[in-house]
């Protein structure tokens, strides 16, 4: 699925790290929020994260390293993972990483 | 209006001159497109047109000028221009300038 359908898009841009990550946040009728984003690539990030999330990634190809693992590893087009609450990933974005984030 | 509601939005972000310009495209019910994106502060770009172009601003300030024009406009939330078919704009960002681009 390459798109969310019957959604609301809300048109202000989320700016992170001088641009290096870029999302925008998509509504659902549940009420429900995500957002839709693309990391630049060789961009190498921290990310610290309040309710848990789920990322998706959509396109590319990363390595990334959740808090409290000891190891990065590799995800591509079709991976996810999560984040607990209250926690932190780090990403390294092989080339432009797009990606879908849930919240909570 | 802070949002589009009732859409789609395709979760692939478009990336321009290395990320200096992100945009994610949403689609309307009357098969319509639009595009939701964002200039980074500083950045000076010139973007070729096909088809002819609405751009609003929706946040920031930039200088643009419009192919054929003689001097530059600067351009503030809540305006916006219009761009010819096959033709082309300059744009100076003074900060991160968040736009709604419209086609045909």
């Amino acid at each position: 699925m390459s798109q969310f359908d019957n959604v609301s898009v809300v048109k202000k841009a989320n700016v992170f790290f001088d641009g290096k990550c870029v999302s925008h946040s998509v509504l659902f009728p549940d009420g429900t929020r995500k957002t839709v984003g693309v990391i630049m690539p060789g961009s190498q990030l921290t990310f610290n994260v309040g309710a848990p999330e789920l990322m998706e990634i959509t396109s590319g190809t990363c390595q990334v390293k959740i808090a409290g693992d000891a190891t990065a590893k590799t995800y591509t087009t079709g991976m996810q993972f999560n984040v607990a609450a209250n926690s932190s990933f780090e990403i390294h974005a092989q080339d432009a990483v797009n990606y879908v984030c849930s919240f909570g």
